[in-house]
């Protein structure tokens, strides 16, 4: 285990550790102790029955719901429903390569197994109902390794989810996320100081993390982004600027083993595991009352991936969101972003199911 | 200088190597006797007025055109037309940094000065005029960098060119290429094999080149591409494999210092630095017949970046190439490419000018 103070309260407010013990992986090998950073938002009902389950993406946590996506005014409203976001297992919050330490020594940094979206959705599930006694969500959602979550909910637990939104994400990963998610690993694991694995310190890994930033500034956001120079409302002098004072401190704060153990997930994410490769079969289990949010400026999940899927949904609705920033428009930083997510979730939420 | 058997007749067929002498460049500092890789297709007339000019991309050389453009099929007919294509510099085969040796020997490897999209052409202008007697180009045509050699040539010598066809690259690149050409150089350069530019093989940066191969299988091809399996149809069983037998080996026969030359130089080919930074009046200097042909899946010269200037260009029509291999369709791999090329050329080579 290292220390690294980005992973702390400091910056990213409050939220609880909650172990749900032993966590068996779909590849093999398991969590001695799982701990799950969980941040909850109102208050659950006697019945068990008002809440909102969010899962988070690649790098991200529940810090940016907790900021953009749930209040008063959003459809993720704490004031009607108990909304429970959990940071994936990696994500430097929850049990991750650089913080196992205890239980979990014996899986620190490069001994740190792989770990697949359904070990995630199952550690959920177990925390849910066996910390919080829920059974039942009237919503799932998440964005990008969010979405792939919340397809695994959709087709593993079909009985629990009432209503689904995966947002900028695929059931399936395709072959260009999956080179993608590669590209993403060698700028990385390239950096001598990577060492395997077994660096001292984020810092030593700088030059491969900002290589790594640089990769997520040619897919992260749409060519238009960057030709209209979108970044200047974010007051920003210059795309250099951008780049030095957001997306590369953005990342180098980050632990590099937690990062290639979350690439490793989104790379295989696939419900069609499920059912012997037949995705429509996967797809056909679902009974949740689903729209697909894509992002219609999305570099790597392409609208034309998500309405494949959509397809295969039953009684499904596609919500296409339209953001010149791309798939880093999942940040909210667009002011006509949030707004469109909420009109579709609370219309999805007012749904009978 | 160093040996690299990549850059030899071996490889690349027929070819002469023609000196154009001195040649100083935009940047500062001079190319001593900058010798151009010159390949030849049919018969100059003695008005000399039957020439058709040629440049190419980043990592191509003639070769490509010789295979898949030109023929007495294609609208780059040898038997009607004088078929020019110059290699550009920094190629491998003209003056590039691997190759520096004689006069040159002071400007070898690391020491190589920066080169422009406008050094090319006043030096492919340069030997049209004075070895072969051209004054006059029925036809300018290009992809990619090609295309951008194409664009210059536009603005820089209207007279000279009657008819142009910028193929899949834009008159002024975009900030989204510039990150692109980054996240390239930055995978060679990141390589400790590659010793600030003084390796002594391009083999000691086999890793840097592997890796940057990896990139262009992110960004050189459409998402359809790889969830289609289009490389099965080249007849590899994986996209792995088709990564390790035919993108991989591809770049690491490659110098490295030479495609960080025409990476720094696609970054900034800009036809606006001739008015100052004004676009529309650099291509408002444009009198060519002017298709602009873009492919409608490429992922870093999109579509609208083509409409956005072709709009700017009196007279000239758009386009667009279907073909879901995205920008490195330009290899004519997918049957149906070289046909739609095909047919708009003789369609622009047909209209009296």
């Amino acid at each position: 285990m290292i220390e690294n103070p980005f992973y702390s309260h400091e910056f990213h407010g409050e939220y609880d550790l909650i172990s749900i013990g032993r966590l068996d992986l779909e590849e093999g090998g398991s969590i001695p102790d799982c701990r799950l950073a969980v941040a909850t938002f109102g208050t659950l009902n006697d019945a068990c029955d008002n809440a909102i389950f969010v899962s988070t993406w690649y790098s991200g946590t529940h810090q940016i719901f907790r900021d953009v996506y749930i209040g008063p005014d959003h459809a993720l409203n704490p004031e009607k429903y108990f909304i429970v976001v959990v940071d994936q297992i990696g994500s430097g919050l929850s049990t991750s390569p650089h913080n196992a330490d205890g239980p979990n020594a014996g899986i620190a940094m490069s001994e740190f197994p792989k770990v697949r979206i359904g070990d995630d959705v199952i550690a959920q599930e177990r925390l849910l109902r066996e910390h919080f006694g829920i059974e039942t969500l009237q919503l799932v959602t998440g964005g990008s390794m969010g979405a792939q979550q919340t397809y695994e909910w959709m087709v593993r637990f079909p009985d629990k989810v009432l209503r689904a939104a995966p947002i900028a994400g695929t059931a399936q990963n395709t072959p260009h996320d999956f080179l993608f998610g590669k590209a993403l690993t060698e700028a990385i694991t390239s950096d001598p100081g990577w060492d395997g694995g077994e660096y001292k310190s984020n810092a030593d890994v700088v030059d491969g993390l900002t290589r790594h930033a640089g990769i997520w500034a040619v897919m992260g956001f749409s060519t238009e982004f960057w030709k209209q120079e979108v970044w200047r409302a974010l007051e920003f002098e210059s795309k250099e600027a951008f780049l030095a004072g957001f997306l590369e401190p953005y990342f180098t704060a980050m632990d590099p083993n937690d990062l290639l153990a979350m690439a490793w997930k989104w790379q295989r994410g696939d419900v069609a595991r499920h059912t012997g490769g037949d995705l429509a079969a996967a797809l056909g289990r679902v009974t949740a009352k689903t729209y697909v949010l894509p992002i219609n400026e999305d570099m790597f999940f392409p609208v034309r991936d998500h309405i494949a899927e959509q397809e295969l949904i039953k009684g499904s609705e596609l919500r296409v969101i339209d953001d010149i920033l791309g798939h880093l428009g999942l940040f909210g930083v667009a002011p006509t972003f949030i707004g469109q997510v909420d009109q579709h979730l609370k219309e999805l939420l007012d749904t009978k199911v």
